[in-house]
């Protein structure tokens, strides 16, 4: 355990521009100013500039910040500096997507156990991974002392795999399914559902104007 | 157009519980308490109540509010009336996942036009879909009047599938590939990536104790 630490709002920002910056190199840049963190974040551009000074990262006038420096810094400061091997519940459409999203690899996510329970999809390769039965979840987890799990099964599944794993000792569940779980205060669970943005999305295509209620 | 208008806040608040709701009522339920409601969107209950007090949304005491109310209510302050045509480009594993994701279908969002540039694909039936050939994308966007797409091709293509989609109109378009992609601003982009939420999963993982800088 690391004793410095940061607000959730901190964590959010310097992870949003962790993946920026790592994004910008994959195109082949080597510099980056606050304006363009700002642009690929949300986050207005005085108050990256505000975060980068508190954490003493230096750039130069008219040019930016070096990447390197950047992803460098980022990762110290939020502890990233491991391997982090990650569960994945659900060999389906979703969870091939996720095992072929090759920017987890990039930030030292390894998913390299996939579990199912359907006998036709069990003992078969995905994507360079064996599909294991989902019974041996417990076991493997434990093995392998893994933290984070995500869930892409069917939503009359998703309340008894995340039994199964919080009695495992996972600590994070990323839910993909379109069910909300319950589970004890100790784990973490993060949702992440388009449902919501696509209404959001759907009041700014029918409305115009300024807010009047906050 | 609607003219009364919220912020975005209010906006994302009331989706939220939109979507709590929505999911309550598949499971049976037929009230749902202001703490219910709190515990699935992470808004704390005291906010929650504000927001229905402020829409003039009357609950019993002890008993909550009747979910079927919440639901007109909620869908009539939104404006959300209407079955909204999406375009789905990209008939890979993502895009196969979200074609059978149900709950698009209980708020009014149809799929019917799916596109790929794969010659192996187009033609095909993926859940109930022919697949069209991504030639045909701009004609068919401004034939149906589509204002939302969602774009879940690899990386690499993903920039010039946003022009294209720009210049056929598309107001809003839901970027679920890796890299960013950039438009003019009266079009909005909206982006989920697992990639920042795992990050911050793991600065939570390693840390404990409290904020000293917000």
């Amino acid at each position: 355990m690391v004793e410095k630490v940061y607000s959730e709002g901190v964590v959010t920002r310097l992870s949003q521009y962790l993946k920026c910056v790592v994004q910008l190199k994959e195109t082949g840049k080597r510099t980056a100013t606050s304006r363009e963190i700002s642009d690929s974040t949300d986050v207005n551009s005085a108050e990256v500039r505000r975060d980068l000074i508190y954490f003493g990262i230096k750039g130069k006038r008219g040019v930016g910040f070096s990447i390197d420096d950047l992803i460098e810094s980022f990762n110290k400061i939020l502890g990233y500096d491991r391997i982090v091997n990650v569960a994945l519940i659900g060999a389906g459409n979703l969870g091939k997507a996720i095992l072929n999203y090759k920017m987890l690899d990039r930030f030292g996510f390894k998913i390299e156990n996939v579990f199912d329970n359907d006998p036709s999809k069990i003992g078969k390769n995905i994507s360079g991974r064996v599909v294991r039965n989902i019974k041996e979840i417990k076991d493997v987890i434990l093995e392998k002392g893994m933290e984070i799990a995500i869930i892409v099964v069917p939503p009359e599944e998703a309340q008894k795999v995340a039994n199964t794993l919080v009695s495992a000792g996972i600590k994070v569940i990323m839910n993909y399914t379109s069910v909300p779980i319950k589970v004890p205060k100790k784990v973490k669970i993060e949702t992440t559902d388009p449902i919501e943005k696509l209404l959001h999305t759907l009041y700014y295509l029918s409305h115009t104007g300024y807010a009047e209620y906050k």
